[in-house]
């Protein structure tokens, strides 16, 4: 992929910034109101003594980007600090180290994570740490990825094995959910699983639970594009606006009853209406999308009497997710660039934010 | 307790019925409304291969008897088989073993498991057969235990310990709903747990979780009665109807940001709008109350954001959920005496429906 | 493959033997010596209450029954009840059911389990019947599967998915002792995974550990014709012999420090001396192999400092070890095919004893 | 306690240091020798960016004090940095907070976890930082708290509870072992819990399991003082001295064939000899002392055929062990000043080195 002359100049320094107080590129959300601006005279971040300056090298479109972009409902209650450097799926390289960094040092290779825990609360202290409270929040609290450079604690920063391309070490972020979702589903080899919606951590919820050892994975969506897309990565599929999925999932686990394992990927609330349907006795239902309405749930029929578990998942857990994926990426059992449909310049975001709402799965900016 | 002299004759058999065909007392629903039949002509089961005739020494009431003897909505649900001998939780002697039995002899004290797994449907043999395809069920589809005699599949007897008498056996029953949903939430030492309605069950529970380490437990109910018991095995509690529970939980629970576990018993599903606020991020809530109707769960909020997982259980765990009753039980760690408030004989079984509907806990006809 | 005369006939009842007293095939240990006799005029078994005859169609050669042949010092130790029929890994289609067996119908295709549970004891009270404290075992107390007709309880056969066939059905047995080592080594997505010793169930532990997500799996070998067949399923191999081990295991694994997993296979106690050193801290070992002596084990830097946890494994977990395999074999994940190695007729036993010594995987007697 | 007219003027700020460079009480171990040197004149430490300052409240003495002052082989072995401010197990207030430090202010009560994770390598990010792979160690690489005040970095101090006293808190080090061991074990309410070795670390055990639900603890030494504590204490006790242990142990555990869970607290290797035959199939062994010589394991009968763990602990989970402890002492479920046999000033450390030896549990200096 060619570098654009613009580009060329920041990315010759490989390993270090020159100086401060350069301007660099960033995309802004400056007002609220539905869009953002591109500019390349923005000001660099200031490193910290507890944080790092890393140059960005690849960052993705997250759904939550979309809800900021066009300032819909959702986008509004994430009550962002304007004006905000959008962006939080990145990769890149530490350029800079603040004094009292210990074990990350210049040069490294990194993923980030975009929710920073405070270290202290009880969640932080007991292995909770992505359920922190008071979680800062990269590219919403915080200024993003979208951007040449991103400052951020040092202790988010997750190093990247070199076999890992900075397109994939962008996208450890979302798939850190899929896995989340999978080790909360507690699922064990042989299970069938059933994925509801095939967005980008569906489709990377797909390649896992395969690579996790699922028996069979069969995903759901009511979008052709991103069906094929499942179907390409192993999954038996149904579109629930044609097909009777009730028939098909249950004829497909006769053995067992029900799927052992459904993640809700949609946040769509109707699904609720028939997931637990397809779950056998004693499964497990994993929440990861987010319904904008609480969804009424059979407790005595589905929860107790069918002892079906209902939990869910929000960020990542740390480290351990990403060490799962660090390892699954490094041995090509899992292959993050096959759910990556376009490839842009971040000075072409609405085209990206364009092809996010249609038929597209990951679309990445190469800075 | 003195023994009454209709009792006594047939108690002269202590090890071994003389024949078969002899009659014996039993409370019998014959038709399809309120009420129930104390009759001393029933006869007696008649054994087979691979069962057992256990001589009842000990059965309490259960609100599952409660909803047959009233005919009520509920009990016209569980379309009993009629006529019915009803009466599940028990103990007694096994007085008879038929030809295939093996590990089970004459004269061994047992308590009843009442959910007669099939042991070859895939929850059976999987670990899960309290939740089995194909269950028979002591006093609805087979008949039960309100009588001198009852017949079983061996595999239903749980051997008891010489040092746990025949009242507390006849409560293992609903005394193992209580370990499941406790080993379900994987309740930790200091927990905090809440449990929500201190009928039978929810009084047990206080006193396991407390027993299993539990730093504290709050009991919630709306019967002074009740609580009472409650406080009096250790639990804080709170009334819904005069106090602010919210306040009063979170308070006790600074530390943590909300209880641990929390395990509904009652089965008012007007609990569920408020329940979720008490549980800390993390949490778990159980389900053991069985509500009329769905309930609404605001996804997005509780289950995903904040992590909290909400399960249930049915049934008693085979055989774990016994052996831990056995072990609890036995060391004196566990007194299921204590919510034993009333102790009749059969015939004064209208005496004995009057009671579990109002200040009473646990209501048992010793035979 | 072509069917040998002398068994046509017995092959022509598909689903249901005609008559009882019928002569059968069977390869009978007779004598406290080495050797076994091949019969044609071996009384076939007479099926009892609780029991089910199965006509054999696929049965393996195990570690076990070369002990018995050759009567070696572990086969003596096994004490043997004699005459025996040998053999016990075996599948084939239930021909005749006892009049109290439920669940299990006539022409079913089961594989069978070999170690008898009592169903009574505690460990078989509590989930652990692969621990039975009374354990029958097929092919060395009672008549074993080296025959045209087996009989064994009703609750040892494991129906088979029609996909899988009666070779791999006949497999289930060591290949669930891979699937119960590696449940009990709690294998993880991304996790490294050492198997020392490529027999027959060290391959089918190559496979499932992949097929369950390893990142990778390490084996170890002195035989290079079992080594070829484990790189050929996708494990990285050392030779003992020839390569520095150690090296070679921690340069895989530096990231970690060493393998997260490792299972022991080879029963050589040699290997307990190494081991430890290609694990990491908090990392498991589970034992498989029997060593035939004790072996000093350093618990203040292995086990107490290191974190490290020694575990074992007998037999298979009923019935979640054989529920994954039917899922994985069924959907192609795993294919037990590829350690067969050698196919023959019962009447060539002595040349499958012959090879089990030296180079192959497993053999298989067709009948 | 009355506080001594020494001590008195240094407790006078109680909040906050009013100085840099006073002089302290500190007990020093100076040269590699036998002993130590107890100065009035020892420089306060000074504290860095991401430190604070600790005025110590209560320090107990550990077994490496021990080995430490007596200069064994053991204590030699630790290699310690000389000269060095001994002394590890305690508790106090932070009177002073260095600037990158959050989470932690002045005046706050707390506990010191005695092992410095780095927080960087891979069992500081995946959740076992107690087994960190660069850890600090207070009293031994760093200088501890035999003084007036001590010097750590913020993020190894645990706030206390307010009913928490500074002797409990400085007893949470020892006693975060047992809880780390019961957790490595699973306890299940209604174990039988042996403990071999009854130290402060068994002792502690004896309380906690019961608390946590143990249906007994059956506890060991051949010390009657600390037998004694023990039964006090809740356990049954035997002296393999005078005592049948194996007899007495299988007469107390019949119905589940052994202890379903040993703690094997002692270091004694010769322990090793015998204690699998304690445990029942698929019980666990978790070692916590450290013998001094690696010890003979059976692994085919008692890991491979008995289905028997061994496991073990170093140091306790952060911060989950803490919390519990934290919670259960606050509930007074367990009374860490039950094995408090005396208290004594730091100048009068010849005597608490005595004292350890010989018939005491846990000696306490109070500042």
């Amino acid at each position: 992929m060619p570098t654009p002359p613009g580009t060329q100049q920041t990315r010759q320094h490989p390993t270090l910034r020159e100086g401060l107080h350069h301007n660099m590129r960033a995309l802004v959300k400056e007002r609220p109101a539905p869009g953002a601006v591109y500019r390349e005279d923005f000001p660099e971040p200031v490193c910290g003594g507890a944080d790092v300056v890393v140059r960005v090298e690849a960052v993705a479109i997250c759904g939550t980007d979309v809800h900021l972009y066009e300032w819909d409902r959702s986008g509004q209650d994430f009550r962002p600090k304007l004006p905000l450097v959008m962006g939080h799926e990145c990769s890149g390289v530490v350029v800079e180290v603040g004094p009292e960094v210990r074990g990350i040092r210049e040069g490294q290779r990194v993923a980030l994570e975009t929710h920073f825990p405070c270290g202290n609360c009880f969640p932080c202290r007991t292995g909770d740490a992505h359920n922190c409270l008071n979680m800062g929040l990269l590219g919403l609290r915080n200024d993003g990825a979208f951007a040449d450079y991103v400052k951020v604690p040092a202790n988010v920063c997750f190093p990247l094995p070199d076999a890992v391309s900075f397109e994939e070490g962008a996208l450890f972020e979302p798939a850190g959910v899929a896995v989340h979702a999978m080790q909360r589903a507690d699922l064990k080899p042989g299970d069938s699983v059933l994925v509801c919606g095939c967005g980008p951590i569906g489709l990377i919820a797909v390649q896992l639970c395969l690579a996790a050892g699922a028996g069979q994975v069969i995903a759901l969506d009511v979008n052709p594009y991103r069906l094929n897309i499942a179907e390409s990565l192993g999954a038996v599929v149904f579109n629930p606006l044609q097909d009777d999925v009730k028939a098909g999932v249950l004829d497909l686990c006769r053995r067992r009853g029900g799927v052992d394992v459904a993640l809700e990927v949609s946040g769509n609330p109707v699904v609720f209406e028939t997931i637990f349907d397809y779950i056998r006795r004693e499964g497990t239902l994993v929440a990861v999308g987010l319904p904008g309405r609480a969804v009424p749930v059979d407790i005595s029929r589905d929860i107790a009497k069918r002892g079906i578990t209902l939990t869910g998942v929000f960020g990542r857990r740390l480290w351990d997710t990403w060490e799962i994926l660090a390892s699954l990426v490094e041995a090509k059992r899992v292959d993050l660039g096959r759910i990556i449909t376009h490839r842009l310049e971040l000075a072409d975001f609405e085209r990206g934010f364009e092809l996010v709402r249609g038929d597209a799965a990951k679309v990445v900016f190469r800075m």
